[in-house]
This record gives C-alpha cells, structure tokens and sequence, in this order.
C-alpha cells in the first residue's frame, strides 16, 4: 500500500490533504494508470480518518479526472491521467486565480491616471490615438435619435452587425452581418463562449502563455485548463495532439495573431494542423484576434475563421485596441449551430450592448474613416516598438526578448535567476510598471518573464522606461552573482 | 421493488429515462426519504441495462441532491428530498430555459422596432421620458476628454460611484462610495452575484412569479432553483423558512419594491422578518432595487440593504428604467467582504464598463436633473397605470388583477380554464404583444396569468390594446364553455 500521512493540526481540511497527496503520487506515477486505490475503509482504518472523509478525496479525484470508479471493483487511476512530466497540467482545477489583485487594470490605474508611471505593463492604446473628434461628431448625430437610448436586440444594432461584416472581408472572412454577434470587448466574447459552449468539467486547453482573461473565466468556473508549449511558430501542434489524445478538450483558445503575450504569430501551416486537428478530435477553436489589425509590417495573417470550413472556429474581435476601449464593443462570428447559445448567454450576462455605443461605431465606420486611422495608429506603435526594442538592446542586453510584427506587446526572458517578482517590485518603487509573466501561465513557472507593452508610452518615455529597468535587472544580476559567491565561500 | 420501465426506441437515454422515473417516484413519495435505492447490478439485471447505465442514473440523482450515496451501504433517498405536493422544486436543476426564444426583448424588437404592434409585453421605459438633450450635452462634454475614451478602473469611475452612493441616501442607504460597484444593468448584478458568490449545487430561492433573468442566469450555470410562494405582501416568510430548513439555501433573489412582474411590495413586517431568516440560517438576500425610484403615489419602502446591519444584502440598482437602458448602467452595493469576488467576476465577464457613459451619467447626476426627470417620469407612469387599471375594468372584467404603488408591470390572473399560450397567440395576431406568465417561474404553473407593461404605450394605445386583448380572452372563455358544453353532452 502506498504511504500516506495526515497533518491534524493543519489548516487544510483532512480530505484535500489526502486528495493532493495522491494526486502527487498519481502525477509523479508511484500510482500508474488502471492502479487500484486501496479500499475506502483501509485507507480510514489506517489513518484514522472517517469514511466519508477518505469518500470526500477520492470523490474530487473522480471529478477532476484522474482517477475511475469501477461498481462493485473499486477505484482506479485513469488511463489518461499522465504526469506532469511532459510540461502539461493534468486535469487541473486552479483556485480562482488573484487576476483582479495581479492585474494591471485593477492594481495600476489609480496610479496611471495620477501620472506618476511609467507603464510598460498596460496593454493599453495609446490616448492620442483615440478619433475624439469623430467619434463626437457621431455620438452627437446619434444620441438624438431616442430610438438610440432604448434596449436593442440581443445580437446587436444590425447597423453595426453589417458594418463589421463588411470590415472583416479584410481579414479574409467573408460572413453575413446575421451571424455576428456583438459582445461589450473581446473579454466578453470569451466569456460567452466558455459560458454557453463548454459544460463543467470540459477540458480547456490555452497556449502557455496565454492572455490572463481566459485563464481567470476558466478558473472562476473552475473548468479544468491545460496547457500547450509554444515556439517562435506558435503553439505546438505535436503537443497539442498529445494533449486531445490524453484529455479529449472541448476547446482551444488561440491568439493566433500577434499573441498576447508574446507578439508573435501562429505560422501558416501550422494553422493548416490545427484546424484539421480540430476536426479529428471534434473540439471548438476560439480564435482571439484582437489585434489582428494591429500589424506592423504589412499585412497580418489569414485567420483560421477563413478556412474554417467545418464551422468550428469562435472567431473573436474588439475596437478597444483599434478604436477606443471605451466604446465597450467587439464581436463574435460564429455558425448558427451555435449563435443562440451565445445570444442566451449574452442575455443572461448584461441583456445587450448599448445601442447608443453601437450605432455610434456604426456611423464611424460607415463613414470610412477606420482605414486611414488605422494607417496612423500602425505608424505610431511601429516606431513605439522600435524604440522598445533599441532600448532593450541598449540597456538590458542580457535578456532576450520577442520581435512582434503587430499588436502591443512583447515577451522578455529574463537572464538565468533573476527572479520577475524581483524585478517588478523594484522597477514599480522606481517608477516603472512591468507585467510578470507569471500571470499569463496556468501554473506557476520556473523561467522568470515580463510583458512590456509600447502601446501607451511615447518612444522617449519607453527610452526612460527601459533605463529604469535595465538597470534593475542588472542589479538583480549582480545580486544574484554575489549571493552565489556568498554561498560558495565558507563563512569565516 | 419499485418498478421500472424503459423504452428502447425512445430519444431519451436510457439512464435518463431511469433517473426520471426514480426522480418521480421520489417527489412523490412512493421512494419516501431513507428509503435505499435497489443495488446498482439488480437494476442492471432486471432492466437488461449495463451497469454502467444504471451507475449514471444513480450519479444524476445524486448530482441533484434527491439522493445520498452511503459507502458499504448503499444509495439512499435524501432526507430533504421532499415532495412537490408544497409546490416548491426539489432541488430541481431546470435545463436552459428557452428565454431568448421566450424573451420579450429578443422575440419582439423587431416587431417593436417596425411599429406595428401594441406591446404591453416589455418593461421597456417610454421613450418619451429619455432626457436626449441633458444627456446630449454631458456626452458632448465628456467625449472631448481623451480620458474617458479608455479603460478605466475595473470597480467603476470614482465620480460616479459617488454620484450613486449620494442618490442612494434617498433610498436610505448610508454607503460611501467605495462600496459601490458600477454593472452594466441590474441583469449583470445579478449574474455577477449568482456567478461570484454561489457555487455549483448552492440553491437560489426566487419569489414566485420573479423576473426571468434571474432563472435563466441560475439554469445556465445548472444552479438548483427553489420558489418561494408570494401573496399580496410579498414572498411568504413561512414557506421560506421552511425552505430554509430543507434546502439550506445559498441566496435569496427579491425584487422587494414594485417587484417584477407583480407590482406588489414586501410588507415592512417581512422585511424585518427576511433579515432575520438570512442571519438564521446563513443565507445571502440579493436585492434587487431596479424600480425603487418609480414609486407611483408617494415613496417607495426603504429598502433591506438600510437595514444589513449584518452586511448580508447584495444591493442591486439600474438606470436603465430611470434614465435610459442604453447607458447601460447599474450598480451594486455590497459590504467589502463581498466586493472583491464581485470585482472579479466584473472583470472576467467584459472588464470594465464604459468610461465615457459613466462620466456622461455622472455629469448628468451631478447637474441635479434626476430628481425634476423622476417627477415628470412618474406623472407620465401614473397616466398609464390608470389607463391601464380602467381598461381592464371596462373590457376584462373575467380577469383579476394588481394595483401596482411604482414599476411599470401589472399581474393578471386569467378566467378559471383560459390558456395563457392561447391567449398571448390570439392576441399578438391581432396586433397586441403580453408577457405569458409562464416565463415568470422556474417550472410549469396550472393558473394562466399574464404581466402587462404600461411604461412605453400613452393612454390611448393602452385603451385600444387592451379591447383587443379583453376581446381576445371573451372569446377564449366562449371558447371553453362551448367545449365543456360539446364534451358534457353525449356525441349523437
């Protein structure tokens, strides 16, 4: 029998204990798939635990997947339970994550409208992008028609439908305004589409990393998430395989162009792979393209959506980075096998968007002015990016860090035990908001990262930025090497 | 043994077909509370099922609270797995319900929108009472500050959560502003407290009749739904208590003050008596508020939340019948024990509502127009109640009805024997829209009744809806008088 301990003075309930300590052993395979846990009531006799205790940890091992019960034979680890050796989480439950403390939003925006930061960790626009005088001459023409002030349908001002059906021929997707959706941002369209498309339990597989949003709705319903490696190419498609082969995923959430966080962009063929992967093992494809019309160099991209013959792809988009964020709008498209559970739960969530807002955009957009817009802000955050990425070469040569052909961020590996919370705090006490990278993980990481956002800083404040925090790093650095040093002598 | 039937050729699964019939016997009490359920294999065998089938039936009816898996020993009905003969649900996980189809504002808007139909189906505001030049103005004056075009704080702009928290003193509520949780409407409120502050199995206990988004928000999260019978003074405080000591409920939904779809007001006796329920036995009361200010014929009932001295209510406000729906704006109060779970929940389903509304509504509040736009909302609301109360008079007078004191709904119970589905088809073919008083509760009721609106027809439209619809129930009860006529007498 395999051995098990219990800590009564503990502050962890008796049962969890014993669930994660066979969890450990399943993961780490002392208990190998089809091996029979001991007997509810061995298990209590030896520990002294009461049945319904030892029921209680092996009823969360039920339900998270990793172990199988047989009527009348017992309990058994399940064939698809593998270790975490292979970088994946197993059927993982995470506790509601401290996304609304870690994140920037919540944490950096009394400081950021009192000025004092330079911030570096917002995925924010830039202010001098928004069309301000456009927009009012919109909002104007349409907050005098009271029909703008009343509740509209569900889906959307078909005004707006249209008019974004219309925008995404650019991309490449070609769909009637009736199956867009419109959504209050793209972190309402994932929202919807974990809510109304996935039941408890569904596996939910992400890139890693992956935009903290989805992980936080997955984790408040604590749906199971796993993680998938990603390269310079984007997400691997031989892990991904592995991983629909071990945990069936109901579906896959992709930023497969210009990631969130690292910029970079899911290579061509490997979105061939994925869309056939999708179709041998039957799950959705929710394909976040915030800011696929954020490239830098040219154009970005085809999405998935516009190969998506099977109709599995949720195909997500926003104007809060290409707009304004405070317009509240972005859209889903989706096959009408799924648009009404998507409206329920659009319904359910805040009943609609704005008509006010809505018809707004949609005279903005009609009018053409989007294109020329666009061209400004692209020419703006190229040269941010470029003043990023110089500063980085200058002031923090020892880390590594992503070249993005588009939207606003960008991924620094930092040098060999330099630790990101380190880093963070000193850089926040000297000014400087960076964002962990932990944040953007599913499970804690060992390689410490940040996200540097050149959206809202002008190129000379990055400069000023990055000195900051070049500087720190080195410090930790030099920290480090000292520490070694310290350790390596005998003391006295 | 109790017997059992299955049916081969039927859609329905063969475990849910055995957990149906088991769930019926247990509701009716022929399977009374400690009775054991036969063993899983004898099932097995005299059904010619696999185990497997029957073990899935066994995990419904637990997964539903009717029954108690006891390790070595076998599965036992629950002891509160009580019967329907109270007329409340067993902890009844309804399915989604169809209220997008149902849905006044999804099945009717573009009726509305192409003027054809008299509508006394939504609580929609009239739009006659939008302030378009007020709120045209603030819009005009907020949108030229690049500010309010981009993210703001995810718990809402500081200047409106002040503007809320003052506005409140009217309604008695002594909150400082950071209590104060800005939502897009009372409908998200209510999603982000059920989504934040129950988990899965927790019951929600609902008034019956309550407002729809409450059931359809709890049925897409599978949450058990219990109604509480309601009589002229509100929700009966003996019933929920009785609740209370079966089904340990969670959290109690109300719309306390001109409650939806009734009218009617909890009595201040029950109010003191709901608070001292919620201490008892632990549960959470959400209030939902969202016709407090349209009170008809003087002040409208101080709400719970003045009285939370134990900080047990989630208060639940919304501008959108007071000012417009398409600021889409709400807001929660709740004690600072609950506000970070509700600031999560904020985040993870669209962030973080408009900046530019929020200051737009906050200007507008800060101008002191509300309370001279209430006196004028309300005259033009007691217009329509009296329309409607003397309309009924003269062309129903088979029906009962309510007199509401605020809101903008009225309850009609139907002529013994006269089908609320035919009445509303009848009637939305000659050209008048009713709320069936089905969509109202969590399962399906015997009594026909309707919910009228007042709030977006003048008098005059209400007097020529209601002949129509007066006609249209005449002839429903000819109808059924006839029939019983045809059937009492023998055929030849």
């Amino acid at each position: 029998m395999v051995k098990l301990a219990i800590e009564r003075e503990s502050d962890v309930p008796l049962y969890r204990q014993l669930a994660n300590q066979l969890r450990t052993l399943i993961r780490t395979g002392s208990l190998p798939p089809g091996a029979r846990l001991p007997p509810v009531r061995e298990v209590a006799a030896e520990l002294g635990l009461t049945r319904l205790t030892v029921h209680s940890a092996y009823a969360e091992l039920q339900a998270q997947g990793l172990t199988e019960a047989v009527v009348g034979r017992g309990t058994f680890v399940a064939a698809d339970a593998r270790t975490g050796s292979t970088g994946m989480v197993v059927g993982a439950v995470p506790p509601p994550t401290p996304w609304l403390s870690q994140s920037l939003l919540a944490e950096l925006t009394p400081e950021v409208e009192a000025g004092d930061l330079l911030t570096l960790s917002s995925a924010h626009p830039a202010a001098e992008t928004f069309p301000v005088r456009e927009l009012g001459r919109a909002i104007q023409e349409t907050v005098a028609d009271p029909l703008s002030l009343g509740y509209g349908p569900v889906a959307g001002e078909m005004a707006l439908r249209e008019q974004i059906a219309t925008l995404l021929l650019e991309r490449g997707i070609v769909t009637p305004p009736e199956h867009v959706l419109i959504t209050a941002g793209a972190q309402q369209g994932i929202d919807l589409a974990i809510r109304s498309l996935t039941m408890p339990g569904d596996v939910v597989v992400v890139e890693e990393p992956t935009y903290p949003g989805v992980l936080e709705v997955a984790a408040q319903r604590r749906q199971p998430i796993v993680g998938v490696p990603f390269d310079e190419d984007g997400l691997s498609i031989d892990a991904l395989a592995a991983i629909c082969q071990s945990y069936h995923p109901r579906m896959v959430y992709t930023v497969s162009t210009f990631h969130n966080p690292t910029g970079l962009t899911l290579a061509s063929g490997r979105r061939r792979d994925l869309l056939r992967l999708a179709d041998e093992h039957d799950f959705l494809l929710v394909e976040d393209d915030t800011y696929g019309f954020l490239g830098l160099h040219g154009d970005a991209s085809t999405p998935l959506k516009a190969h998506d013959e099977e109709h599995r792809v949720i195909y997500i988009t926003s104007f809060s980075k290409m707009v304004s964020p405070s317009l509240r709008l972005g859209a889903i498209v989706a096959s009408p096998r799924y648009l009404p559970r998507l409206a329920a739960a659009k319904q359910g969530s805040d009943l609609v968007c704005s008509s006010l807002l809505q018809r707004t955009l949609a005279t903005y957009l009609r009018q053409g002015a989007l294109p020329s817009h666009l061209e400004r802000v692209r020419a703006i955050y190229r040269q941010r990016e470029e003043a990023l990425d110089t500063s980085l070469r200058r002031f923090a040569p020892a880390c590594t860090w992503t070249r993005p052909a588009g939207g606003l961020n960008l991924w620094v590996t930092l040098p060999d035990g330099v630790e990101e919370a380190d880093v963070y705090r000193e850089a926040l006490a000297q000014g400087v908001t960076v964002a962990r990278g932990q944040m953007f993980y599913p499970e804690p990481q060992r390689v410490g990262h940040l996200r540097l956002s050149f959206g809202n800083l002008t190129p000379g404040q990055i400069v000023d930025a990055v000195a900051i925090l070049g500087h720190v790093i080195q410090r930790q650095q030099g920290r480090r090497m000292w520490q070694r040093g310290q350790t390596a002598r005998p003391l006295g």
